[in-house]
């Protein structure tokens, strides 16, 4: 049991705002805020290597406090820049040739299949999207049939898409993985934060996030789980730096045997240990509490809006993630997000083209509205939000 | 002719340290410092997203004031999270072949040369290096012999190299690519920021940097310059995201025409307007002004260092740079840095690993003391860098 006073005394921004964008980047609690600001004052007193020289113990607590997040140890872990660039490191790990199969879904990540079809168009790989449920989100036997008849070079799979409140079953895709011995990336970006994320349970090789989103951090920061069979593999990504490995002779080089391999030498430290601390708060909050109260409060909120005249929900699926997707034919998304601008709440817009497959299924040829509640929100702000909402398209 | 007082006034680190380490990571400036904490402070207010919608003018700066230092156009400039991630996505935009040549020099980056080797286990490249005068630096007639002989896919020099005081011959090798249609990338990390670098006069196809170094930015901030030839060649570097492309149907995408195309969605956009406020604050104190005091200072700073006993400088060229490697046999380069730091005089260390190919050629068998003055050092602070240096090695 969370508790919400607290939680909200932490968030300075609840005084200025009614933040129901947290799956684009949630508020940052104090904490989090300090630490980056501290450090910005070491650095610019000190000096930028001799600042993360003194605060390297801090700084590997951000390895420490994310392996917690997700059930491993600190050496499966690595920094990136974002979840995009923690993918693409990934990606970059498997030596694809031509006729390879990448097997995914009609609801990964737009930015991830932009890159299967660069690999695509570069390698000759096959892009495969597994069907999907009547109900919503991949059928996990259309996927079984798939992995035995294509032997998949990888398995990819969203863990919560972007642009709808779908929760996919990646615990069970991974369960297959296992047994036919497939490479198996999730995209864990919206979902680590919001609910418990974990890497033994999932089964996966690689598991990518972002820290600014439900993990409260700051922008720009991402992390990349690797796993000990990737390890032992010696799979690494395709450029390595002299972070992830020694240049041994003229013409050779040794590879990091941690997950370090897959990070650059350089990192924005003042970012490093806001997510450290982001990560730190979210595990003393609870994960576990955290979603709990997501349910809750995405329940009555979607029981409200569905009251809402002119107003549609296009969630589906068995389990709802704390994404709620909006269209209304009354107004525009980008309409509906100004006006409940002007009352200082914040939503954000899926746009047509960052879900093409899963917006024209439901014959949604424009952008939607994307309301985004995390634990720090009240009920209050709900009603507010359902208020202005039915002002709006009254 | 710049102010000296007045730079040093905007630099709040200099009341503290005495920074050699100008190679390793500037001091900010006071403007750069606030204009990254109080972006961190909007954000805390108002929300990630939000925040950058309402510095969306000011975030564009960035790319206008970096395209100022280069001599180019911002449409030509994409912001990364460093200056190795900059170079991973020019060199992951050549789809290279079995056999296909990179042509290098002995002194290129250690980061670079392990991609360059990466390049080979996985596709094949042949890496080849240049031999170097024996005044120190690339030989640009054997570049010329090699480019006609061995017709290289790519052409790829340091700028400036990390662990030696040299500056390479970029405009001459730039014009050889020139004359052969040869792509053509150049790691300008150390030079942007300590001397003026023009890509119209380089001629170069990708030009990559960091913003922490003589430029005086943030940590964790870096871009990349693509020439319009590749933009117009439909080059793309090999994970392109949602920002770089639009995903147009199922199976195709399409590029951004600019050189956002090599970026990712996300920045950090605290270290973004951070960096713009110090590409600003270069312009204003003018390239060619910090150039000649840099030159002024390393000129009376070599001459010193050169009379303390014990000590040998490892620098070679006809032009050097503000990086100044310094060897002595009577104490480790971990002994004299932790003995300067104990008298807050930042220097940095140059390991052997780094640089196996130079430090080889030159009998250095283990780590060196890296300084790097810039332009708001003084005559003082060299006078008591090189004072001590005398006592510590006496």
């Amino acid at each position: 049991m969370l508790d919400l006073a607290t939680v909200r005394v932490d968030t300075p921004g609840v005084q200025h705002v009614i933040h129901f964008n947290n799956a684009g980047a949630s508020l940052m609690p104090q904490s989090v805020i300090d630490a980056m600001t501290n450090h910005i004052a070491l650095e610019a007193q000190i000096g930028g290597y001799e600042a993360a020289a003194q605060q390297k113990d801090a700084i590997q607590a951000f390895y420490s406090a994310t392996a917690s997040l997700l059930n491993t140890t600190a050496d499966n872990i690595a920094a990136t820049a974002n979840a995009t660039d923690a993918y693409a490191r990934a990606l970059s790990a498997i030596p694809f040739q031509q006729g390879d199969v990448i097997l995914t879904t009609t609801n990964d990540y737009v930015s991830n299949q932009i890159a299967f079809l660069s690999l695509q168009k570069r390698f000759g790989v096959e892009v495969v999207r597994a069907a999907d449920e009547a109900s919503g989100g991949v059928s996990v036997s259309d996927m079984a049939d798939k992995i035995k008849s294509l032997r998949p070079r990888l398995v990819a799979v969203t863990h919560v898409p972007t642009n709808s409140g779908l929760v996919q079953p990646v615990e069970a895709v991974g369960q297959l993985c296992r047994e036919h011995d497939v490479l198996y990336l999730v995209d864990a970006c919206q979902s680590v934060g919001q609910l418990p994320v974990d890497v033994r349970q999932i089964h996966c090789d690689f598991l990518t996030a972002t820290c600014r989103k439900f993990l409260r951090g700051p922008r720009g920061m991402g992390f990349l789980y690797v796993s000990d069979n990737v390890l032992s593999a010696n799979m690494a990504p395709l450029f390595v730096d002299l972070h992830g490995a020694s240049w041994a002779s003229a013409d050779t080089f040794e590879l990091e045997p941690t997950a370090k391999r897959f990070e650059d030498w350089e990192f924005p430290y003042a970012l490093v240990l806001g997510a450290a601390e982001a990560h730190r708060y979210a595990l003393a909050v609870g994960v576990a509490a955290i979603a709990e109260r997501n349910l809750q409060l995405c329940k009555t909120l979607r029981t409200q809006l569905a009251l809402v005249p002119g107003v549609r929900l296009l969630d589906e699926g068995d389990q709802l993630s704390s994404i709620i997707i909006l269209y209304s034919e009354r107004k525009s998304a980008e309409e509906i997000k100004a006006a409940l601008s002007a009352e200082h709440i914040n939503v954000s817009i899926s746009p047509h083209g960052a879900a093409i497959l899963d917006f024209d299924r439901k014959g949604m040829l424009t952008a939607a509205i994307r309301i985004s509640p995390h634990y720090f929100n009240t009920d209050e702000e709900i009603t507010t939000l359902v208020t202005t909402l039915k002002r709006i398209l009254a």
